[in-house]
């Protein structure tokens, strides 16, 4: 029996998008199932800092390395990289698509087709006129699923999956989840993946 | 020509101890010089935040998950690890007798041993005491070092790393310097290694 990651993801986060990118490969070839959770860092900031800012704009330091980082980690990883004119970027209406997806086969590449259009094409997908044409490239229903997508049990499952975020003490993004413990960062991917493929030997 | 990496470190800090202990042979099988330049976090995250405090001490969440990281990080590369009964140490006559052994053969041994005591061992690197018998392990003139390393130009030495840390815009401990690039973090290790090896190539 196969055992399961869960990576909870944020469409804001820059190294989310290089998680989202390696993971679903990742995963198949660990033997471990991958579960998409689609979250919003601005309360989960909130919750442990009282500002719902990113550590990348409050401390420029910061932002400036991590920039540099994401070009380097990009180039080693063989991921097109160009620097967002704008961050972070509203993420809530590729968030919520993402949980009107979750289980379906369709979730991980339009995941991946968001964190393209944002961080290697640099387009606004704060829009849901952006998302719509993701959707529409994946030749899905593109209107059927926005509306879907803004309907109330949407809507409450992702303050559901932030509310798990917080709970759970999850402090930023991406972090995987299997069993108890929690992998923070796009580094500890392969550290999480291994674990999870060990817990189900273990069974 | 053989490139060069210099290691900022602190003594106090976790992820410095899994850094210090793969540092040497993973520089000499890359074939790049490893400088060891110790320094203090303190000032560093006063210049940062205001606070010279850890955000391990000041955020419990993330000291929490930090704790848990080590642990397995420590499994993963075959290291002991015991949780600090104190934390953070003071590391200042450890991070002088360092700064005195710059460019000397026993530098990375005495490195080793100390975070070794700290983070293995539980022993108390704060008290010169503690250093003194970890020189003397290492079978050097213990009493002359310590007299030296607590003379004015070590410890100017000793701020004047610090300043450049500062001043090269660092924000953690390890933080690995290849030329102008930055590598933040253990995780980051090997590719400041690779980058370093690689710029030895182009030359």
């Amino acid at each position: 029996m196969s055992s399961t990651a869960t990576m909870f993801f944020e469409f804001a986060s820059t190294y989310s998008y290089i998680a989202a990118m390696r993971a679903p490969s990742a995963a198949a070839e660990a033997g471990v199932t991958l579960r998409h959770r689609p979250f919003l860092l601005g309360p989960v900031f909130a919750a442990l800092n009282g500002v719902a800012s990113s550590p990348f704009t409050t401390q420029p330091l910061r932002g400036r390395y991590m920039w540099r980082d994401m070009e380097r980690l990009c180039e080693k990883h063989g991921l097109a990289f160009r620097k967002p004119s704008t961050f972070p970027r509203g993420s809530l209406v590729a968030a919520r698509v993402a949980c009107l997806g979750e289980g379906d086969a369709w979730l991980p590449s339009f995941v991946q087709s968001v964190y393209v259009a944002s961080f290697a094409e640099d387009r606004d997908i704060a829009d849901a006129g952006v998302v719509k044409e993701l959707l529409e490239s994946l030749r899905l229903d593109a209107s059927a699923i926005l509306e879907a997508a803004s309907t109330q049990p949407v809507k409450d499952r992702l303050r559901a999956h932030t509310d798990e975020a917080i709970r759970i003490g999850i402090f930023g993004a991406p972090t995987f989840v299997v069993g108890e413990e929690l992998f923070w960062g796009q580094d500890r991917m392969d550290d999480a993946l291994a674990f999870a493929a060990r817990s189900s030997d273990a069974r």
